[in-house]
């Protein structure tokens, strides 16, 4: 049985109560337990903002990005290890426990070249000034580091992604951290903190965990910190309502509920080379880490001559799909995270049920390989389409955390486009149209729904990122339901952490400040 | 007697109750009345996002300027009239009602200029593209309008700049808006809308203004609207916490309390240039508008040793200023906006009182010129010292929002930038130092817990636009206790209305989007 510890002021500590326990979800075996009673929340905070907080100040980002790439390395060295972590506790396959172990290993790295790129300052100004007056008076704006510590409070299904993308901004902008994992997926989290703290190149205070719950967190909440939360629009309202947050009105930054929207073009045929590139994200949606991400497709809007065609090809292959044991090399989807997920997926289905019809899954799998389906996590990889007739509210509200999509038709782009809006904000959108000029349009109309939107065009073809990868030159989040945070993004992802200020004065002065800073625009 | 009505969808409407009566703070006589009762918000706000988003969206940046531009030209028409109801409704000098009548039409010019600048499209795109793939597939950020609508809960001490500002940007951005302006000072606000709609230039559904009671916006606030709120603290937090908020997650931007600081540099001497440029600042702190402007200097942190020749040359000038009534031309000083402000800067006094000795000032003015200290809301103006000796935490956090100032000494640079930082976060900061390396130094300790900080050194002189002067070119907002907020600042204040997204696709693609918009960093 393991126990996982939290790592605060420097130190590996052990929470005092029983705590709960985290399981591997294709057997249900227990794995082990997290608890943090008695961390003491608000001194990790102190210490973070007063010990970690000045150590990354005295860094260049140029530093900071080599102090990246040092942990990129340390967690590297154990790619092994954290690939069947991720297997045992997340019940991922080899293809999605790389989403999560090398995303975030990968992502270290991309900022650790940016900010090597920033050079040897601590400070951002943005290019040009505004003349304010007659005589040598300017204005320039300037970005410095926010003097509080960033609060991570994480989602189960990115236990490393989740962790090193946000740490890799934070460092890069010279924030300190203390991260909440998820429980029910912590261990990964853990082992990998515990490996960057074995390698010893983190300076001390720069980064802490917490193992167990966010509510001291939350207590000891102050107005310089910056709170970055994934998860549940329900809990994400709980923070934003909490009365510590309420008080102290640190910088918030929520990545919530979303029913992410793929649109096959107006124009588009089954012959279409759109068509078939919609069908494969459609399948990895019902298959990559069993839909259990944050920008998966939810909802695919199609023109109505083409959705019996459409259903049927995307019904096929799915049948191909295999469950089960993510150890085994044929499986290709494997259980959710947990049982309780599995029963939220569940009241999410009987949600869409009165919307939609089953065209396949829709349940616990029939049949799954190399294990149980009374003891794992299983869902079968689930087709719906919107009933026609049926008034669709469920469909664009309610998000099924695992792999389901529901097909929905429509008439003209400007009622696709309202079907879109219908999600209220969305992390990522998807559309495929053969034509560039047809899908910049498109584009162009669901910008501003999302944070994201993939354009899968003739030129593309089969060579983009996927509608559901999250690359750190792409910020990340979307507006409404979605929660309205902004991250990644390239240096984009900095201002989330730093504050930008007007500096008004003579030109020699501004010269002098620019001097002791790196010009760039965020 | 003067009856405000509000104007939503379009039609000039009548609250049902009596409601509340406004007043000139100078005689204590009540000017009207003001009341929304029965006056439909959720209407209103469905009118500016299905009516005045369309009209405004069809627009190009360079049509939305010529708006403004219209805007500007029907108001500046009628200057006369609005310098008068700012003198009788906010007891404003001829001085102090230019800040706010000749503040508003200038801002509302400068995004005209900025907005034409833009040219003939409707959406911005960043420079510089990605490269995510081997093949053609790369990445651009764009920014469109959020289809929804603004809904600005505005302050009293503003009610012309405070609203045309951020109309200003809204309208350059795209959003329709709901304006509610304080009712204390609501007339000056109605009348000029009035003066817009009968000019004729206003596309239907762009502007609307609720003369009564926010309540009502707030219960009908989607998700894609954006609340744009300036006052309190506590109201801010009223709003962050308001169900209906919570629910929908619209975009929120709060100006709050803000105790900002003045502060003379380590080297200055009684002889300094910077020394005379501290209490030019200082003295209109406690004379322009009565003080109550959100960005009034309320601290001024000075060396040990010159602490006794700044207050002693700061109270002689006070000794200079002429409070009484607005209208005759030797006053220098107002009343405050009414009793209910006097009455509040009065508890602030004395919270003040335990850690502040009083050297000029600190309650009802012994004489005033032109009026009645019976029946006027005048306060004197005040300067308080902090008491060697005393813990220091009122003068720290409460914001006396009147004529009233706080001279704190500092032993050495270190701790004025920690008794700066006491504020936990204000919008503007002041520094006095003759030598521009010693200012770019200060600036950048300071710039982190402020929105914006003027530096005034030897080469800009006198010539600077003021400690609490808030230029359109910078932006205006600060972090922590101050909202955490962000506007104006040119083009910078668009994001405010505006999604950015990033766009993944084709060259072909992003060069056809690219077509569509012009190119800039917000």
């Amino acid at each position: 049985m393991i126990r996982l510890q939290s790592y605060v002021a420097d130190r590996f500590v052990d929470g005092t109560a029983a705590g709960r326990s985290f399981v591997d979800p294709t057997t249900g075996a227990v794995l082990g337990t997290i608890d943090s009673t008695g961390v003491d929340c608000a001194d990790a905070l102190h210490h973070a903002r007063t010990v970690g907080g000045p150590a990354l100040a005295a860094m260049s980002f140029a530093a900071r990005g080599a102090l990246l790439g040092a942990i990129a390395d340390a967690l590297q060295a154990r790619r092994d290890d954290w690939m069947e972590i991720a297997r045992k506790n997340s019940g991922n396959t080899t293809r999605d426990a790389s989403v999560d172990v090398d995303g975030g290993i990968a992502t270290l790295k991309y900022y650790a070249r940016l900010a090597k790129g920033l050079g040897d300052t601590r400070m951002l100004i943005e290019p040009g000034a505004d003349r304010l007056a007659k005589g040598p008076f300017e204005a320039r704006h300037v970005w410095t580091t926010r003097p509080g510590a960033a609060i991570f409070i994480n989602a189960f299904n990115f236990p490393s992604w989740g962790l090193w993308e946000k740490v890799a901004v934070a460092i890069v902008a010279g924030m300190p951290i203390v991260a909440k994992p998820a429980s029910g997926t912590a261990w990964l989290a853990e082992a990998m903190v515990r490996a960057v703290v074995a390698a010893g190149v983190l300076p001390a205070g720069v980064l802490s965990l917490v193992c167990g719950s966010a509510e001291g967190l939350l207590d000891a909440v102050e107005p310089f910190d910056c709170i970055a939360f994934t998860g549940s629009a329900e809990t994400g309202r709980m923070i934003r309502a909490h009365p510590a947050v309420l008080a102290a009105n640190p910088r918030l930054g929520i990545e919530a509920d979303s029913v992410n929207t793929a649109l096959l073009a107006p124009s588009a045929t089954p012959e279409a080379a759109a068509f078939e590139r919609l069908v494969e994200q459609a399948l990895a949606a019902v298959s990559v880490k069993a839909g259990q991400l944050c920008t998966n497709i939810r909802r695919i809007l199609v023109p109505a001559g083409v959705e019996d065609a459409f259903v049927a090809t995307l019904a096929t292959r799915i049948d191909d799909l295999v469950v089960g044991d993510p150890a085994l090399a044929e499986v290709t989807v494997g259980p959710l995270v947990d049982e309780k997920q599995l029963r939220a997926a569940f009241a999410g289905l009987a949600a869409l049920a009165p919307e939609t019809r089953t065209v396949r899954g829709g349940g616990i799998p029939a049949t799954v390989v190399g294990a149980d389906t009374a003891q794992g996590a299983f869902l079968a990889p689930t087709l719906l389409v919107a009933d026609t007739g049926a008034v669709l509210s469920a469909v664009h509200d309610v998000e099924v955390f695992g792999p389901v999509v529901t097909v929905i038709p429509y008439a003209t782009l400007d009622e696709a486009v309202d079907l879109a809006a219908r999600g209220e904000g969305s992390l990522a959108a998807s559309i495929y149209a053969d034509g560039a000029e047809e899908a910049a349009t498109i584009a162009a109309r669901l910008a501003p729904l999302h944070g994201r939107v993939l354009v899968v065009d003739a030129e593309v073809g089969r060579g983009h990122t996927g509608h559901s990868i999250v690359m750190p030159q792409c910020v990340h989040g979307g507006p409404g339901r979605a929660g309205g945070g902004e991250e990644l993004g390239g240096l984009r992802g900095l201002r989330f952490f730093m504050q930008r200020t007007a500096i008004q004065g003579s030109p020699t002065m501004l010269a002098d400040l620019a001097a002791k800073a790196t010009e760039t625009s965020l």
